[in-house]
């Protein structure tokens, strides 16, 4: 398959510089790289991040992902003058993030103040085949007449974190008047990272080197003769003291190995072995839409892209950030968004990953069960922000309030518990779709029981009942609550689930058992009302109301916090995003489709979806309503977060869980595919603009190739057993084919 | 007098803009503001400093001066373009900084990419009235539409100094939607730094706050109508724990009530208090030069300027740091510059301030002992570059050597002890001066005695003589040398004058007594050879020669170094600065003019002048042995230093010894001043370009005023007794009168 996945920017603005620095940031899970350009401007925040290097900025704050030295800069004068876009005419602009390759490339056509033309075009890549490697090239033409071109490049450690400054300098060299290799250790947690680049020019040019203020520069000078393009080709690579690949080796002496290895290799080898992977990776993993509009399939390979390289496969000791490797949002940590939003993505198309991203809470473990006992509870409560190490990253009091001083607590760390069902929920999963017993009867029955255990110690009594307190829902502007539905799920979820891999697995802890089954017997969960409504807790239904209409309009922003205190907030019926609707989301088979319908309406008035994980859960659900017009129009505003027009909107890096919930909704709401033992349940709610949806699946087993047209539904099986089907509730049968296909109509007219 | 002062910038030219900053830097000695554009540049180098503020980055590196948290960038946009003078099309531009006001403006026509038109001037200024105040104001015409103006200005505490973070936010604040206040901490040195702001505008607009990664900002929105100014006002002031003007309040409190006091007075009120404090300095120090080329009037004007803003003349607990308060260069350390080319320009204007830096070394005399005791020697040995505590700042390691890896070990710290008797030759200067019997009993008398006593501990015994070994002089090509004359000529005045003071204040010390005269006796001193030549070390004359021309033609670049190594250079007569010269122009009565002429001019033959301390010295020399042209034109070099056509000459700063060396060759060179006594001698050696040189002076409780022309010399006695005058030989009677005149030709022809 050869059709063009291509994020294009037709036009450089200022305004959106940062915004598209996140969009098209380029990495592959062990580091990520900010699209800035390779000229300088004062609006950019040039970033690359490594993942799980972080660090404190002073005792008692929480870690930061650290941003790098940057090597993707290059200073270009053209006879004496800086090349800026915002200088000269910028005759021509067009920049494009080949989604296909990985590559980012941007030519522009320049006519410098005397009337002189440039054309440049800049290229490079995080590589797919070597983790540690950034290629560039810089392409300058002069077009009408002889130039003096000269670049500076290397390795610049003036960046941190706006102003925070994490990297000590410990060596800056130049070998063999060819590699730099700069050296830097982290001020608190004591990584080293070391970076070294090569630049290599395709034409003599008067070179030198220096290095000054935490700056080490190659600089080239040529005499371009007009129309003769002059390339510029730079090989970067990075490691760090936690990286396993050192084989034994310094960082440093890892940069030089990996640098001599590439010699005579050049840029275009390089992305061919890097595209190479991505090609692996689109063919392994694409979504196939064929819409009305064109849009939809760009914001899939978008989401998919991203969720690529925000993972960190490499290495089971890091977790996914909230905006990956992007950019500084969060500092870099991990929430529940992994388990819940972009593990299943992983999960369904390559399981060794969902299992690593388990993997990585389980080595966490010992840290979730300190943070239990210091607050009082039994069992595992994980971070609810995590980064290396496990302690709770969360940072302790959210930005000052400028107008009064005061810093107001951030209570997630305390009470937004469910990420530790979360968590269980996550494990169960991985378990259902891949039955990797090894794996469960031993990490993910130590996740179960852990975190069952919390649950156990966490619930209290009230008139009888077993209630769960002063907890936060995922819907942070109701703090506080007692009994929120989705906990109070989540948490029942979780020691039922415990229990039963426990008797599964022959780990038979008759204390454990007594107590769960007591638990799960006497745990109080809010049902419907009279009204078909599930109380989102305790108080939610009797608060009051006021007219939301002006804050949806601008959802994403929390306007409603600069009208109303957190407090104020608290006590309406206001909804950052739907804790319910999750619930309904999560557990569709314990509640009627009635049910499921008048929640969706009552919660969805009330919600602002001032969080980006929002928009797409409601459109699972409002599909499987068979609301596919609303449900579309929810998927489509999701894809916006982004995507979308506004300027700031994805500044501090994209949205992580929000790209994974694109393609929870095309699975899970438009294909509504659901999975019962090795029944695959299909009953698609195509929105009327899309005419076909094509995806793999892995599955116990299997991969499997679903395409669903409005008419017709096939299934191919690549590989594994046959499995049942179930369409609109119809069973079909393989009998030894490797293909199925069912027409829907009749299905429908049966 | 309302000549005209004015340092212009005519272009806007990014290579220019980090000198321009540096040269155009405002302050008043307790801070310094860099002549950043208030709209951000890639290329610009931020800076604010405070006297006496230093941070070490970490463990065993030496004290930064910290860079402050910006208020003088305002990012303007104009219907959402970004204002930058890179973009759209400056139709005319002109800065000036007029040094009669301290007041920086600049005007611009810009034509934004939409053809609309837009003036904007920019005015600000570094109080010189209160110390802590810096104003600013920004006024925004659209010249042929309505536009929608959006400014955005705060505190920025994302300045470091070049990657390297020395502030800690503390607590950021708006009070009353009006006052934003910022608290910092030195990391290491713990010193508090608050800053407060408010911004007014001429016209109502949407306002807010934000706070944000170490920034807090307030945004203003205004739709400007056609024609009308739009006008923006910025009161920011600064306070740290460290200023001696709390009265017991925070540094914050101090802030707040500063711009309390200031409520209902506008910049222009504020301005005018504060050039009335320029306007007494000028009347009080002013050098008039009519000159055929008026350059050197400038000259003079921005050196006086610069020696006024560097010096932190409210509290003697801060020294003149190297590059003023005007950037990052040797990172705003003080040198014997502060002694030997700054505090004689002070010393002969306003001694006070003469006193203070003598007193900043006196308060830190005790750290000389200790550093001289663990160098194994008595006395007082002081660090060879200081900062606030007065241990040794110089940087153990030069920068890494890239290529070979090697950190080359700073000499300076335990080999440049000229630094302790250039303290002691400044001490006596004051006391000849002022006859400030007060100081010289006490402070004076101490530095006098434990820097004297240091040089008796210091010399060793060769051959029945005392001589100085393994120093190293002011110039640093020639490290590691014995018997270097400048240093052994001024051991031998420290020790000489230690002894003279002693017995004058009563303050016998046999043993000290019996000791120095024992060292004076047997002090070797280079006393001049054969053919004339007072040797600079003991084996510097019989070094091998090389041709220094292209190393001249490029000189205070240090290109040398490119060449030979260090080591190389040391065994070469290659002189960075002339140590010989420097004794010449110190003692100009201990050597007959034939062998100053004489050494002159081999000495300079041998000098690249890659040090910013040599023309200017140069200059006097030759100047008092009538070589008016060649003095000219060491002169002219050395206005060039700073002034001259270089892009990056003066980019970490200005060149703080250079400018005072330019009123040293003024007063001490062309208008050849000197003392004895109560009598000032003046043999006047103007170049011909100067038709007339007119100048203050204070000595000795009188205030003069000297102008010289080529044919008459006037004296006005302002105020203080008659003192006898020798003009050329012969001596001018006062005979009750106020002023005297005294014909030059006359009194050659006699």
């Amino acid at each position: 398959m050869t059709r063009e996945r291509i994020l294009r920017e037709q036009h450089f603005d200022l305004n959106f510089i940062k915004k598209y620095e996140s969009l098209m940031a380029q990495g592959n899970g062990y580091l990520g790289l900010r699209a800035s350009h390779e000229e300088a401007y004062t609006e950019q925040t040039r970033g690359m991040y490594t993942a799980g290097i972080y660090n404190r900025p002073m005792e008692g704050e929480s870690a930061d992902l650290v941003n790098f030295p940057d090597v993707a800069g290059f200073r270009i004068k053209i006879d004496g003058t800086l090349f800026s876009l915002l200088a000269g005419e910028v005759r021509s602009y067009e920049r494009e993030l080949d989604l296909s390759t990985g590559e980012l490339r941007r030519e522009i056509l320049w006519r410098k103040s005397d009337g002189a033309e440039f054309r440049f075009l800049f290229r490079r890549f995080v590589s797919k085949d070597d983790l540690h490697l950034v290629a560039s090239e810089v392409r300058v033409t002069s077009l009408d007449r002889e130039a003096r071109i000269e670049v500076v490049t290397g390795i610049d450690a003036q960046q941190t974190n706006h102003g925070s400054q994490h990297l000590i300098e410990k060596e800056v060299r130049v070998l063999d008047e060819d590699v730099m290799l700069g050296t830097y250790r982290t001020s608190q947690s004591g990584h080293t990272a070391a970076l070294a680049a090569t630049v290599a020019g395709s034409a003599a040019g008067k070179e030198s080197f220096a290095a000054k203020n935490r700056q080490l520069v190659m600089s080239v000078k040529v005499e371009a003769a007009a129309g003769e393009p002059y390339v510029f080709e730079k090989k970067a690579v990075v490691y760090t003291s936690l990286d396993r690949d050192l084989d034994g080796r310094t960082p440093e002496a890892a940069c030089l190995d990996a640098l001599a290895g590439y010699a005579g290799k050049d840029y275009g080898t390089l992305l061919r072995n890097s595209a190479a992977k991505w090609t692996a990776f689109w063919r392994d993993k694409e979504v196939l839409i064929s819409s009305a509009d064109p849009f939809d399939q760009l914001a899939l390979d978008f989401a998919l892209y991203h969720l690529e390289i925000m993972t960190p496969a490499h290495d089971e000791r890091f977790g996914v950030g909230a905006k990956g490797l992007t950019g500084e949002g969060y500092k870099g940590h991990v929430f529940w968004d992994a388990e819940m939003f972009i593990l299943p993505f992983h999960l369904l198309t390559e399981p060794r990953k969902a299992r690593q991203l388990l993997r990585y809470r389980y080595l966490k473990l010992e840290q979730a069960q300190e943070k239990a006992a210091r607050n009082g509870y039994e069992g595992a409560l994980f971070p609810w922000e995590s980064a290396l190490t496990g302690e709770e990253e969360t940072p302790e009091f959210a930005a000052i309030n400028i107008r009064t001083g005061d810093r107001q607590r951030i209570s997630s760390a305390v009470a937004e518990h469910h990420i530790v069902a979360d968590i269980a929920f996550a494990t169960v999963q991985y378990y259902l779709h891949t039955g990797d017993e090894e794996f469960m009867k031993t990490e993910g029955l130590a996740l179960l029981m852990e975190t069952g255990r919390f649950w156990m110690s966490r619930a209290s009594e009230r008139d009888g009942r077993l209630v769960l307190e002063d907890v936060i829902g995922p819907d942070e502007y109701t703090e506080h609550v007692d009994n929120n539905a989705f906990t109070n799920y989540m948490a029942r979820y979780n020691v039922e689930q415990a229990l039963r891999y426990m008797e599964q697995f022959g780990a038979e802890d008759e204390a454990y058992r007594d107590r769960a089954e007591a638990f799960l017997e006497r745990l109080y969960l809010p049902v419907p009302d009279a009204a078909g409504l599930i109380p989102q807790d305790d108080t939610f239904l009797s608060l009051p109301e006021i007219d939301l209409s002006a804050y949806k309009e601008n959802q994403g922003s929390q306007g409603i916090l600069l009208d109303y205190s957190r407090q104020e907030v608290n006590r309406m019926q206001i909804l950052k995003q739907a804790d319910v609707v999750m619930l309904l989301y999560l557990f569709p088979d314990q509640f009627p489709l009635e049910v499921i319908a008048e929640n969706l309406a009552y919660y969805e008035a009330r919600t602002i979806h001032d969080s980006s994980l929002s928009k797409a859960v409601h459109a699972i659900v409002a599909a499987r309503c068979g609301e596919e017009e609303l449900a579309y129009r929810f998927f489509r505003e999701a894809c916006l977060i982004d995507l979308g027009p506004k300027p700031d909107s994805s500044d501090e890096g994209i949205h992580g869980a929000s790209l994974g919930a694109l393609w929870l909704a095309t699975v899970f709401g438009f294909a509504n595919v659901s999975f019962e033992g090795d029944c695959i349940r299909l009953d698609p709610k195509l929105p009327k603009e899309w005419s076909e949806l094509t995806f793999p699946l892995r599955y116990r087993g299997r991969h499997l190739e679903i395409s669903i047209s409005r008419s017709r539904i096939r299934i191919i099986r690549h590989s594994g057993p046959e499995l049942h089907v179930k369409v609109s509730g119809s069973e079909a049968e393989w009998n030894g084919r490797t293909e199925i296909s069912i027409d829907l109509f009749r299905k429908k007219a049966e």
